[in-house]
């Protein structure tokens, strides 16, 4: 165990040496030679799982690492590692307070104060809550719950011949597709409203597609808003939603996977990003995004206290609930689990750990990032900004004024380069117009030098491409370097 | 950290001593004034979090402790154990292999071995299957997979004017009916066949309902089988019930969440339970069960390759699945889930590490205790058992001859009285006609004479009982202790 402990110890200070590689990528079939995965009759020991482990590490990507900038995630805080042991260390399950007495008010205690925070929860309603294993089953949950509240009886007839009716941005989330088929609505009943060009839903044609839906007789019931898109960090109208979601009488669902963080940020220019939240009926909120938990930490908040259990709970598990002096605390039979890791306690910890200050903090210092980012991107001509940030995506691309040179190709070379070399894990996307980008998600653990080198290091990998592909006769140096500011 | 490590030592040490309680119970109310849950403005310091981690380890269950015999789970293994420490560390998702090379090509690793197992994968069909958070979540892939082969257009165009039917037992997991209404088919579309009296589905019943649901016009698409009911641990006869899928072609389910394990056990007495598996559609495995793997570790398996990813699959998520030589290998697509926790490692480790020998030799230890329990309540005529045990559920109950004492308040005041004295954490549950009963599952940690002690702390409980309650005058002892055997 101490061996083991002391393997963890390296690996977290390795991430600090600039001589650390992010990953060290290998093919599929390659990585099968390294490691025997194959299980046997016989089993290994203790020399074994110590040299595996090594392995694992070895070859595993360092999402902690500071130039780790592709997922939605990556540095965690260390209360909250420790916290994720020592739930996994007692591991039970949250269906009864009786099991899980303290994850049950530690669960509850952080779902009171997103839901105040959010303006759920205010002294005339209590609102509610409860941890799910990612931001796709928080949304499920709040069209689950939203499909309960426009007709009940969907629970125990189904739907049956109505023809619903679901919103969302062009910007949204997958996840929402994905969950029209897996709660029979079917994905054509889902609605993509077009989202203007700082990647934010166009109201006004939301309110026309309303009204087509009603006019040709279908039932309209769930708008789904995003607060903080995947790509590129846009926070949609929500005061403008929201009433449109009353004016129809819809439930307004917020995404805030991956922007809910931001409410935690003292700053009232960025709050107003979300202002109009607490219109909404329910929220997602991902603390093992930006909060620096590890995966899962989901919560789905609602505005309506006890929906969720009218509309979850079943017969026929007696003997799991029964019937005690803690049964309204029992948080099975509003779940779609029935064994649930007890997520919270690791949340709990980071935040009381931080305080809200701690966070605040974080995302200021993040903000900064992001701004210098923007800046070395709009000095240097070799760099385009593809959209103005409003979080902590940076989406930007390398420019080139040579027109023969297809920039798309070239933005993806260099960006394969990157992660074959095992020194920078970004990740790019693409436009609407076909524009390949990079799309950094700003790292908590990253300095300013580090985005200083990584421009730096595009420059240079750009001049290596463009050598070896388009402009071999060049010998001087083709881009300016970013200088140190 | 190296005192939080050496408090992780000292509490797996504690599990051995009999003095430690397994639970130390409060009341909600009072736990809350022993901690204080509160986050705050300002942040904590390094010596609150160890304080506050032995707070939470004291109120928390010992799950890994011998006299824990509640959940369907109870010791983890060592290798587990580290994997998922590692796992978090690590702290990447399983969309792609991009970012989980070596979690990825372990997770298929462990598919296939159980593929195998269970017989879906053979020379000729590949198979499939992935890792999801819990049971009740393979239990939905497997309605969504069915309802995507009986009528692949309900993906885009819902379930609209069909009439669906799906059959489970009586004894069948709660998360069916849940599911019944997250997938938009409404609870009463499904049908409980009754059991027998050992807790099987009666095939004949089974027939007959879905000859009835045919001439109603309905659409029968599913039978949800179980492999190890939740109460008694029961087998459906999945042979029969295969022949009778196949005859009106439905899909066969079998949720072997609890009972999979049992494939390990190279016993053919007992692989009998498991007859005509290989003849079902799909099946449950939760690793964290019987496996001695933390939670999460559920499998969903398949025999049809290919058709989770067309059922789940949808359009939007380029920034994140990119075309590339890996792409086959990506897990996202085909799951629900978009960030998805490494939980293939742990399983993984603790199997490669005691090989199929080392859980065919805990299951055969198991099993020794369940026969050993079971001779104890059979001699002892204060003792009464349920249901003949078919895997590690052991069903029974006091009994005393006074027709005027009410078995079933006393049996519920015994668990009650243990619960709170921290001593045992067991579980009761109901019979169809009304018998209150222990429902003891079985703890790889436990020994035969902590069974023997935990028979003889129910009889001075229920001793102490009567005299206090019912039968004050008698002085003698009242039930014959169990003897060492």
């Amino acid at each position: 165990l101490r061996r083991i402990f002391r393997m963890i110890g390296r690996y977290l200070n390795q991430n600090n040496s600039p001589d650390t590689l992010v990953l060290n990528y290998q093919k599929p079939g390659d990585l099968k030679k390294k490691i025997d995965l194959t299980i046997n009759e016989e089993g290994m020991d203790n020399e074994w799982l110590i040299k595996v482990l090594r392995k694992y590490l070895r070859y595993s990507v360092r999402t902690t690492h500071r130039n780790f900038s592709n997922q939605l995630f990556s540095a965690f805080t260390f209360p909250s590692f420790i916290g994720e042991i020592i739930a996994t260390l007692t591991n039970t399950t949250m269906a009864t307070y009786e099991a899980a007495p303290l994850g049950t008010l530690i669960e509850q205690e952080i779902i009171d104060k997103m839901n105040r925070l959010i303006g759920f929860k205010t002294e005339n309603n209590p609102a509610d809550g409860i941890m799910v294993p990612g931001g796709s089953y928080a949304n499920l949950m709040g069209l689950l719950c939203a499909r309960y509240k426009a007709m009940p009886e969907t629970k125990d007839k189904g739907i049956n011949g109505i023809q619903f009716r679901v919103f969302v941005s062009d910007q949204a989330h997958y996840s929402f597709k994905k969950m029209m088929n897996v709660t029979g609505l079917g994905t054509e009943s889902l609605t993509e409203i077009p989202s203007d060009e700082n990647g934010r839903m166009k109201t006004d044609l939301l309110e026309k597609a309303i009204k087509q839906s009603l006019e040709k007789g279908e039932k309209p019931f769930f708008i789904g808003a995003t607060a903080g898109t995947t790509v590129y960090g846009s926070f949609d109208p929500f005061r403008e939603i929201a009433a449109i979601a009353k004016k129809y009488n819809l439930w307004l669902h917020i995404d805030g996977a991956w922007g809910g963080t931001l409410l935690l940020y003292k700053n009232k220019k960025k709050q107003k990003l979300l202002d109009g939240i607490e219109l909404a009926d329910s929220f997602t909120w991902d603390a093992h995004k930006m909060m620096g938990v590890p995966l899962y930490a989901s919560f789905f908040l609602s505005k309506h206290d006890g929906l969720m259990l009218k509309c979850n709970a079943v017969q026929g598990a007696d003997y799991l609930f029964h019937s005690t002096e803690n049964t309204s605390l029992d948080t099975g039979p509003k779940s779609l689990q029935c064994g649930r890791h007890v997520d919270a306690l690791k949340v709990w910890l980071a935040w009381k750990f931080y305080g809200d200050r701690g966070y605040s903090n974080m995302i200021n210092d993040l903000y900064s990032k992001v701004n210098y980012l923007k800046k070395l991107i709009t000095q240097n001509p070799w760099f385009e900004l593809i959209a103005d940030p409003q979080y902590f995506n940076v989406c930007f691309r390398i420019v080139h004024p040579k027109n023969s040179i297809d920039m798309n190709e070239m933005n993806m070379e260099i960006r394969d380069r990157l992660f074959r070399s095992g020194s920078y894990f970004t990740n790019y996307s693409v436009s609407k117009n076909g524009i390949v980008f990079f799309r950094l998600i700003v790292n908590p653990n990253s300095t300013k030098s580090d985005y200083r080198d990584f421009m730096n290091k595009l420059i240079n990998t750009t001049e290596s491409i463009l050598k070896e592909k388009y402009l071999p006769d060049q010998s001087a140096h083709i881009f300016n370097t970013v200088e140190d500011q």
